[in-house]
């Protein structure tokens, strides 16, 4: 098995091992589906330039780059074509994302409009949970993308690393443990991390850490962090000993996300004239 | 038949009847083929904003709009992989295209250093004949794009709506017949139209037709373009008598065109990770 087949196989794993339920949800590898590219070709002449400069997210990431590239660009974009082709009323987003949702609302409104009314207006679903932010820059997000690896924990990460991960987290000088994602955020997102995984307030945990150092408390909650993933981590590793059944997986979510995809887009194509 | 699949028909046997021979040209529709967004979704990803940004056909049109489109903006990107499925090594297009195909040229040599060499070096091949310009203004290219049908002549026209429009076409205030493209563009465009349909030189042109005052000229250039156009016209009505060879055509282009344009995508995916 090639590499790039690897972490494909890999990342299933690890969504099943969370509990996915391929029962109930559809597990696919987007690039397995053309309508999806296809889709965001329609889209694109739908949208205006300006309508995707000024989406913060392009704004700040782009900064980042001398000649930023197109993909980075239209992204946002593919993720309208994403979400309209199922014909989703609902999508699950971390705040970061609610621009996008946005223009993936303003898109299926404009293609409503000029070829006739296919697309529902989808809603935004935001979680309970702040976003997560990097242990390395707690005013950026936990992100794979991170070049630093040590700003995020990876669900394959051993318990040493996770554990190296958290002790060397970017805080700050003040000993005690409090909540206030303004003056102290690298510890307000340690407390996070904590809260979402215990379903503990974030005073809860302020009061119970009472007495707490922060080397103490960074041990306390790596502890959690490694309890709450083990399970994850034995059940992807027995799933990896079975890739017969993850490719199952894969390819039925294939052949129904492919389903729902081509009856979308072929009222797409009839109504753009494609066809 | 619909409104759409009329054109797509009618589109086809105009070619056809020019002259397009199907056992030697492979005639498709691009929306039939999911590939060429696919490919283009990936070149998007090795191509900086400011190589689209600078060019020449990109600063013309988007000028004319106050919020210009973002499909516009990367159609270029689209024709590179309309070129790069199919391997193409030679490309025939206009001189207002060579920048397209230097894009082109750079995103097959980007995607071969990246990933590993599949695309050849596409070059342009420009026909003999200068881009023939519009009958409203001498100085745009004749484009079925533009506003006003006047500017061009549609294979479909009949003889009294080709007459009109070379009757109506502006030219200047000298009333013989003289070829100079800079001071004279009106007038040049019509003998460079003559040029290319009689195979004679401009010279020639300009000496055949001295004695003859621009409204002579009109009625001889309509009519040189009507005889030409008349076993065409005849060719594309006989064509269109016969759907169903047009649609086994296109049904045979589709499937010649989808099993290149897949082998190539599979070596794609296969070096960029997708499969």
């Amino acid at each position: 098995m090639n590499k790039d087949r690897e972490n494909i196989v890999g990342m299933a794993a690890c969504l099943l091992a969370c509990g996915v339920n391929p029962s109930k949800t559809i597990l696919f590898q987007q690039s397995t589906i053309s309508q999806h590219t296809e889709l965001a070709w329609i889209l694109s002449c739908l949208c205006t330039m300006p309508r995707l400069e000024c989406l913060p997210q392009w704004k700040e990431k782009s900064q980042k780059y001398q000649e930023p590239g197109v993909g980075l660009f239209i992204y946002p974009i593919l993720q309208a074509a994403d979400i309209l082709l199922y014909k989703a009323t609902e999508v699950p987003v971390g705040e970061d994302q609610v621009h996008h949702l946005e223009l993936a609302r303003h898109l299926a409104k404009a293609f409503n409009r000029k070829y006739g009314v296919i697309f529902p207006r989808p809603v935004e679903i935001i979680g309970e949970v702040n976003r997560i932010k990097s242990l390395r820059d707690p005013n950026s997000k936990m992100s794979k993308s991170e070049a630093n690896p040590m700003g995020r924990i990876e669900l394959t990460d051993s318990s040493d690393e996770i554990y190296e991960k958290i002790k060397k987290s970017v805080t700050d000088f003040t000993p005690h443990i409090s909540y206030d994602s303004d003056q102290r955020p690298g510890v307000s997102n340690l407390i996070q991390i904590h809260a979402a995984l215990t379903g503990q307030s974030c005073e809860q945990i302020v009061q119970e850490s009472a007495g707490l150092d922060k080397v103490a408390y960074k041990s306390r909650l790596a502890e959690i962090v490694n309890e709450t993933l083990a399970p994850i981590k034995t059940e992807t590793a027995r799933l990896l000993q079975d890739k017969h059944y993850i490719s199952t997986v894969m390819e039925q979510g294939r052949d129904k996300a492919n389903m729902i995809a081509s009856k979308t887009y072929s009222q797409v194509k009839q109504l753009v004239g494609f066809s």
